[in-house]
């Protein structure tokens, strides 16, 4: 499992042009999906909604939010991550549901109380953000591990996304795009910086 | 695999206590720890650095950094993940040396004229705090994958991790703590919002 799942690391690279015609199987993008489904986040709040686009009228309007990336366009899906907002407001149906579920009986209260505290104090867009980046990374390795390329795009115009899916700027910010497929271009050699210069023991 | 990988996003929990007397053998701390390395970043610019404790005497100092959570003093390591800041400015010699690697050759000054464009109009330790996110999310899934247990730790006062390590605001800023080891306590039941309600295809 060791060797298979370090395969899968080093695998994984960002696709930036996609074999247009190629599907993506339901069941495969429902298995990459499911393991952003499976991600932690802070305070189990599981701040991120993920809207699928696979029409190619879609994607190419898309394509043209990315400043006309081209994996966009030739993807075979798109999985637009949008961070949650008015549902990580301290007094939303939705916040009470899953602080409930994390901090169950007499726990619930005390942890509202912190979380209010939490919230007022936090920059809730930006924070929401990085939690849906841990989504990301969780898909795109299962998107590996099933022979299924990726490219996370963060450079969109988060005005045109809004747009084009119809999101009020108060409910959602998309935070990434990941666009998955099958990748039309061999993978460029792995480059990363050496571990020792990385890596700090104290 | 696609199954070994499903158990694995499904057995990744939480951990907030360790066995305290269970060490982590360097070869795995080294895997979990390359997971992070070989992450996906924006311009491949690598934004993050990973100091890891060990000794008894500065997890106790970083569990008081951390609001007492007693994960981070009973766990076998803490890697603290650092978000790149000086690093990410365009005249830096990190920037250039990591955008030539990215964009060799004639794409270089294009791709450095972009990114001064991109940095000015960015917050860049947020921007850079979201990437480190990705390297948590697979160095989670790298420690599960070997029987690592962990924990994922946000809530800390950044100042004291800065103080406790000794860095300058200006270079670096806490982005997670990242607990290692092994849980002491049984896993909780998995909870999550059915896919249903998270996806949404259009």
């Amino acid at each position: 499992m060791k060797q298979q799942l370090h395969d899968i690391f080093r695998r994984r690279h960002a696709c930036h042009l996609f074999m247009a015609d190629r599907a993506l199987a339901r069941e495969d993008l429902e298995f990459v999906l499911d393991a952003g489904r499976l991600s932690p986040s802070s305070f189990g709040l599981e701040p991120w909604k993920f809207i699928v686009l696979t029409s190619p009228k879609l994607k190419l309007a898309m394509q043209a939010a990315c400043f006309q990336q081209p994996q966009v366009g030739t993807a075979s899906a798109l999985v637009v991550i949008l961070a949650k907002l008015a549902e990580l407001e301290p007094d939303s149906d939705y916040l009470r549901r899953l602080m409930a579920r994390e901090y169950p009986g007499d726990a619930l209260e005390p942890a509202l109380t912190n979380y209010r505290a939490f919230h007022a104090g936090t920059d809730v867009k930006a924070w929401s953000i990085t939690q849906c980046h841990i989504a990301a990374a969780n898909m795109m390795i299962a998107a590996t591990g099933i022979g299924v390329d990726s490219c996370a795009i963060g450079g969109f115009d988060a005005g045109q996304v809004r747009a084009l899916l119809k999101l009020a700027p108060q409910s959602y910010e998309p935070a990434l795009i990941l666009a998955l497929g099958y990748c039309a271009q061999a993978a460029p050699e792995k480059q990363r910086l050496p571990l020792e210069e990385l890596v700090e023991y104290r």
